[in-house]
This record gives C-alpha cells, structure tokens and sequence, in this order.
C-alpha cells in the first residue's frame, strides 16, 4: 500500500509530460517521482479514441505496480479522452485539462480563449468543456497543431528559427485575429516553443503552461489531504517502452537539466 | 493457395505507401491489391529495429491470410529493417529500398548520391549497403528528414508553401552543397514533396521515387515469373488499424485520385 512517501506516478505517451515533472519538482523538491513514456507507442494525439484508452489503461497499470501514491497523466490527448479511466483507481487522479482551463476562464479578460493541442485533444473539446461549465460567455477558438510535436522534438525551438516561426504563424495567427487574450498550450510539448508563440502572438497574450497549472494544482491536492511527503529530498525513476539510447539527450530539453535518476526499458505487450 | 490472379499485398506503416499503389496501378491495371495502413501504430520511423520488426511480422501475417501472391513492403522503414523477415514467406517479397538503390547506382554520372528518410531508415544505412555493393566508389550523403512525414500529412506540399520550404532548406541544402546528382526519397512520404524538392534543389538533381521504382521491379518480378494477372481489371481492398474517418481525404492525396475500394478497420492485437 502507497504511503506518503511513496512516489507521484506520471505518464505520458512520449517525453513532453517532463514538462509536468520539471514543474513539480520546482514546486515540490521533496516528493519522489516514477515516470513512464510510453516511446513505443507514440504518437497518441493522431489515434482514435479506443486505441488512446487501451493505452492508457495499460500506462496506468504499470504505475499502480510501482506503488504510487497518486497518478497523473501529464498528456493533453489521454487527459482529454480518456480522464475517465483515471477517476476509477484506488488512488488519486490528476489529469492537465481541468487545472488549465479552470486558470484560463479564471483570468480571461476579454472572455476570448484559445487552445491549442494535438488534433485527439482538439477534436474532443474537452478544455471548452471545463471553460464553459465555469463561464458560459466565453468564446473558444482552437486549432489542432500537429507540428509543433516534431518540431519540438528535432530541437528546432529558438525564436528565430524560420520553420518553428512560420509554423507558428500558420497555426496561430488565425487565433490572433480573433483577439484571444489567453492561450492555452494544451499539449506538454508546447511549453518548449513558449519563445516562438510568444514572438507571434505578442505580450499581450497570456500563455497557459500545463506543465505549471498541473503542479500547482498536485500541490493542493496533496496538501489538502495530507498526502505530502515527508522526506529531505525526493528521488527519480523514469521508464520508456522503447529504446533508452538518445533518451538523455532529449529529455534534458524537456526537464531542462540533465538527467539524474535510472532510465529503464520496460514492455507493456 | 494463391493464384496468377489472386492480389499482390502491400503494407505500410500509414498512408505513404499508397504512392506504391499508385504508381503499380498505373503500371498494371489488371492486378488486383489488398493494401494494408497499420494507421494505429504509424509512425514507425522514430522506433527501435525490434519494434519495427514485431509490427513488420504482424503486417505481412495479416497479407498472407488474405491470400495474396506477393508481399510488398511500401514502407522505407521496414524495408531497411525488416526485409530479412519478408525473405523467409511463402510467397516472393519485394521491398522499396533494393529498386531504387540499384537504380540511383547505375544513374549517377558524377557518383554522388543523396539518400533521405525516416531517422530510422537513414540509421539502418541500407541504401548505401545495397548502392555501395554494386558501385564500391559512389559517395552516400543522408539524412533523416522527419518533420517531411507530418507536413505531407498537414497537406502543406505546394510548392510555394514557406514552412514546407523552409524545412526542405533546412534538410537539403546540406546535401546539396556536397554536389549531389541524383537524391533517393527513401520514404513512401516523400514522393508527395517533389515539387518543393525540387525547388529547393533545382532540376538538375534526378529525384528518385521509391513507388515508380518499385512498380517497375513488381512488374519484371511478376513478368520473369509467369505470376502477371489475366484478369481483365484489377480489384482494390484498403484495410487500416485505426479509424476509417478522415481516411479517403488523406488517402486521395497520395494515390493520385479517389478511393473507389473497400475501406475496412482491423484489429492486429
């Protein structure tokens, strides 16, 4: 049985939810984490609903073996498709959608939001579903950004390179137009091109990081219901379901700092 | 037992391999095809050799229980990495990579070739394998293009299209500094970026089209080997493993016209 002590559980379907991981532990040093990616199998966000909540299932399955006090899934697509899974387990389930939409209609100006994600997560309206159930009389533009997932993970993500910014413009300028004041980035690879969105869409609109709205709200979560760790210091283990060679590399892009705990490959099937 | 008029089987980890049927249908009307996208683990260009060759085993059993007379590996990934697997069926195996190697061989008059592909396709090095057996003095410039797969599939392949620009720039003119005369685009994908390959490149660089390529050694295989059909009209079935929506727009764009067969959705699991 998982104490307080015991590791936060969080998956993704690739890499991007170290996104997740790096805010968490800026927020909270103490607590251990066990990581899944299940690199084997991505992408989640171009398949169909099915595929995504068998996947996720098994994703789950594999933390709960590893005696996590809680689960997280720090993926825009399987939080979107597939939360429902997660509310079924014997521990607490957090997921990204809901903390970032609950931000965004909490501090919309103009009451124009945009979201953006993987096509699975745009195609299931699950951010305007929380939005709208806060505030009705906010409008809601997205578009589906299936590049950004590449891009990001070929490392093309200064702000001056042409093919991020110009991607960048034909995803978003579109949204611009219609005078959003937010943005959420509904996807945990999307962080990592803040400086190029940010250079499109200018200043002025507020850039919604799930990787930060999902820690904040674990933080809470645990606290409320004294579940916080109590150790000086927590540890890391991370797992992928496909080769661990250049998995360094790119997780340090997402983690923003090297590596420090085990890579272990491991096999759902 | 398959026939001279049972169906030549083609798979591919998507859509790409289309290009293939396109180009034999072109070739040889009267044959028919069963096609098979395993569209619910697509891509499988970013995985590791032993994933790569699970999935590969999977497709060619689900060929052979539909009879077919032949095998084809329209995908540049499993050619370069499971080809060995197609070689011990029961019935012949063509893959993509052998037809064009041996002709970018014999067709180079200043002995420099540029290979592109899948990050997996252009680590299996197995285009310069096969060109380099036949021409031990001919010098191989690669590289993986990855973004070219998912900007093919966001239809942005004008040729005046900036982000398909830009990352063909990006990918290219590297090679094209080495002096190239001729480039190998080494993924079923890729045929699809021609126009904007071109423009990159100009039109003294030969570009090589695996599905053309491909067909002409289907159609001298089947030729040599008393297997050509005397139907007077070949037959077309599509199977995908993910969902059939959204699969006629996209197949469309690569085979050239509209999808006039069956579409059906199975499972490989």
């Amino acid at each position: 049985m998982p104490n307080n002590n015991s590791p936060i559980g969080i998956f993704d379907s690739g890499l991007g939810g170290l996104t997740v991981v790096r805010a968490l532990q800026e927020l909270l040093p103490n607590e251990s984490i066990v990581y899944f990616g299940d690199t084997g199998r991505v992408p989640y966000g171009s398949r169909s609903p099915e595929v995504i909540r068998k996947y996720a299932r098994e994703d789950m399955d594999f933390l709960l073996s590893k005696n996590v006090k809680m689960v997280i899934a720090a993926c825009g697509t399987v939080s979107s498709v597939a939360a429902d899974i997660g509310n079924t387990l014997d521990v607490p389930f957090l997921e990204v959608v809901s903390p970032a939409a609950k931000y965004a209609a909490e501090h919309t100006k103009n009451k124009k939001i945009g979201v953006i994600g993987t096509n699975a997560t745009i195609r299931s309206g699950s951010y305007e579903k929380v939005i709208q159930s806060i505030s009705p009389d906010i409008t809601i533009y997205k578009k589906g950004c299936p590049l950004f997932v590449p891009i990001v993970e070929e490392g093309l993500v200064s702000e001056d390179n042409i093919i991020a910014l110009e991607t960048a413009k034909h995803y978003l300028l579109p949204l611009a137009e219609e005078g959003i004041d937010s943005l959420i980035l509904g996807c945990t690879h999307f962080p990592i091109l803040k400086p190029v969105i940010s250079k499109v869409l200018g200043s002025d609109v507020d850039l919604i990081d799930i990787g930060i709205t999902t820690a904040k709200a674990t933080a809470k979560y645990l606290e409320e219901n004294d579940m916080l760790s109590t150790q000086k210091e927590g540890k890391c283990e991370f797992y992928v379901s496909d080769r661990t060679a250049g998995f360094s590399a790119v997780a340090s892009r997402f983690l923003g700092r090297s590596i420090d705990g085990e890579i272990e490959r491991i096999s759902l099937e």
